[in-house]
């Protein structure tokens, strides 16, 4: 049959079926329900990852796993062409929720399900991945797999990556038992889909039910460490104090203040904070802040490094701290999606009756480093009100589902061409 | 001979076999030379005890240990009277220097070996005491071994302290072999001596070598705990937000500003910082503070007090936080030291020509309790530079020595009333 011909017979994907994989999928690392806490490399990543390739065998998939324990599930296509690789994550936050990345992964093997449902065959192979460690919440950088697996990050500093106790990615992705032989980097697919929950609040509030990622924001980021001089928090005067917590405060509060300078579209948060010695009746030595600022416009981002600076500057100049800049990141900087994957995705929408609009992230995705190899696109369902890393995430599912029809035929489309 | 005879004969303490024993003690637990680690109840802190006792009993001292780990160091006197006890305390804080405690402590074992070396009797026994966890580095709260002697920490709450790791005071002291079965309560002393680095810079400043400690800043405290709600540090935007640690942030830096408002004698640190989740990607939804302010005068430290309070209100219903108030402390408020013995101190000092002044502490001291319930006198000899809970906490040893010696005599002097 012709593809037109087979998209017009295609029945929608099974809801059900999606919503079941989701809640077994929740009661993995279940937190503070209906929350989740399933932790990169954690045990109870491991057991995801063991019920997810089980799922993906029973549907006869083929189930490779790469050096940084990125997983393939492979649908042959009638061609030994590039596939088409769909999905997302299945690590969370400390405190996640249940569809930040499953989402993502689950709704592409619902995809796999419904094609061999139809007994739809496509010339290019289809792939669902599951990333390692996209959250960064216990190792760092995020996105590590994608980024690993598209060249952006070297294998060995993917691997000698550590967690807050020490211990290396490498050694937990061997204790999990998810050190597998495929490459790193790998083959470029011939394209990347990736559905995920907005993690904003636009979609909720306009009613609409599927968001075109056209842009990101650019995000930066890094540590700045403060050094001051310990001493006793009742007999030193103030003036003799080299206080590095309250250095950080003030930085911090600047912080939160940038973002506000900039207007709605800045973003600017300080997600950790260590202090050192952290022990009653001493002024703290050593304060040492993660920063993460973001902004829709280049200029205006630059515009934050800048005034970031010149504030950490000034306070640690009066508060006599020195200070040191480690492990800055950036990403989404000038990152292009596919307009021809846009062009798909708005045809299979428009003729599925599902508006969409197109709109930029404001957080990192798998995608950006997808995008660096591959023509990809995220598509963006909305979750209610916006909340996300948080244990209440929550999403109306069938506002979800419409959207994941839109990805289905169009993975199919892309996959058939 | 009579006592008048005696003290014109008596040489001055050994100041070399104090030294000794200061470096000696400054061996165990070292830490980021010169500095010294020997947390409350750790390993190091066992083998300083250990040592100690050894020290204690190869000068025929009759050692006792409390159940809460005082250690007692008994030189009889001719008659079973109430003893002087004169002593500080071994254990340090995580940037501990090597004479605030031991100081105290080694003074008084230096002194009962001067005694012996002159075959000198006195008609009250003597004790040098160290206490346990002056420093509350470990254990909350601070003081803790003193207070409990003194009755104002009950025994059972004294064992139940935990530390960071969840470890009670109790069992540790145990782990160490230093659960004793000394009452606790204890009995009151005749008087009470403890000499300790000033920990400010006003002896050194102007030259002086004692400073006799009328009294004490009245100081308070308290955790405070923020709650607010996690969510994405891209994709949240700033108006959604319920930034825990941004808050904080504030509340840090106007508790500097509180005592800047105070003016000098004014002291306010945020001591403790703990966010959590405190990870990459995610907005802080937890904080907790811990607060420490003081002041010369009470009325000032009330206003503190009330500023305190009305500056995390406003920060906390700007930012949306929940606040939560926990584990208020309070101590030095209306302290009188002894007049008598401070009378003594002065004569034997001008005897000796060492110049004294008197002052306030700003510190915390065990002497602090004692006062409670004996007469108690501290003696202040100078640190350079004030610096302390530091590593680089250093003295003049000559300068020092002199305040030691007024100590030993005036010792003498009371324990032959």
């Amino acid at each position: 049959m012709t593809i037109a011909n087979a998209k017009a017979t295609l029945p929608e994907i099974d809801g059900d079926r999606l919503s079941a994989a989701l809640e077994r999928a929740a009661r993995i690392g279940r937190w503070r329900a209906p929350g989740v806490q399933r932790l990169a490399l954690s045990d109870a990543d491991r057991r995801m990852r063991d019920a997810y390739c089980a799922w993906c065998r029973d549907c006869g998939l083929r189930v490779t796993v790469d050096r940084v324990g990125n997983i393939f599930a492979r649908r042959e296509g009638t061609q030994e062409l590039a596939p088409v690789i769909v999905g997302s994550h299945l690590d969370t936050q400390v405190a996640g929720g249940r569809y930040d990345g499953a989402l993502g992964v689950l709704t592409g093997l619902e995809i796999v399900r419904w094609l061999d449902d139809q007994g739809a065959v496509t010339r290019r192979p289809i792939e669902v991945v599951s990333w390692s460690n996209e959250e960064g919440a216990r190792f760092r950088p995020s996105m590590l797999g994608s980024a690993a697996f598209t060249g952006a990050l070297a294998l060995e500093d993917a691997l000698a990556a550590t967690d807050d106790e020490g211990k290396t990615f490498g050694s937990e992705l061997q204790r999990i038992g998810y050190a597998g032989s495929g490459p790193v980097p790998g083959a470029p697919p011939a394209a990347y889909f990736e559905l995920h929950i907005e993690q904003g609040d636009v979609l909720d509030q306009r009613g609409i039910d599927l968001g075109l990622v056209t842009s990101a924001y650019p995000a930066r980021g890094m540590t700045i460490s403060l050094r001051g001089q310990t001493g006793h928090a009742g007999a030193t005067p103030m003036r003799r104090r080299r206080d590095a917590l309250t250095g950080a405060a003030e930085i911090i509060a600047a912080i939160d203040g940038l973002a506000a300078a900039g207007g709605e579209p800045a973003r600017a948060t300080t997600t950790r904070l260590d202090t050192w010695p952290n022990r009653t009746g001493i002024i703290p030595g050593q304060a040492t802040l993660t920063v993460d600022y973001r902004h829709e416009k280049a200029d205006a981002l630059e515009h934050m490094a800048r005034e970031l600076d010149q504030l950490v500057k000034r306070v640690c100049t009066r508060r006599k701290l020195d200070v040191r800049y480690q492990d800055p990141w950036e990403f989404g900087s000038g990152l292009e999606f596919d307009p021809q994957l846009a062009s798909v995705v708005r045809g299979e929408a428009a003729r599925l009756g599902v508006r969409t609009i197109d709109m930029p992230s404001a957080a990192g995705h798998d995608a950006y480093w997808l995008a660096t190899i591959a023509p990809t696109l995220i598509l963006f369902v909305p979750c209610v009100a916006g909340i996300t890393h948080n244990e209440n995430e929550q999403i109306e599912f069938d506002r979800v589902l419409r959207g994941a029809n839109v990805l289905a035929t169009s993975v199919f489309e892309v996959a058939s061409r």
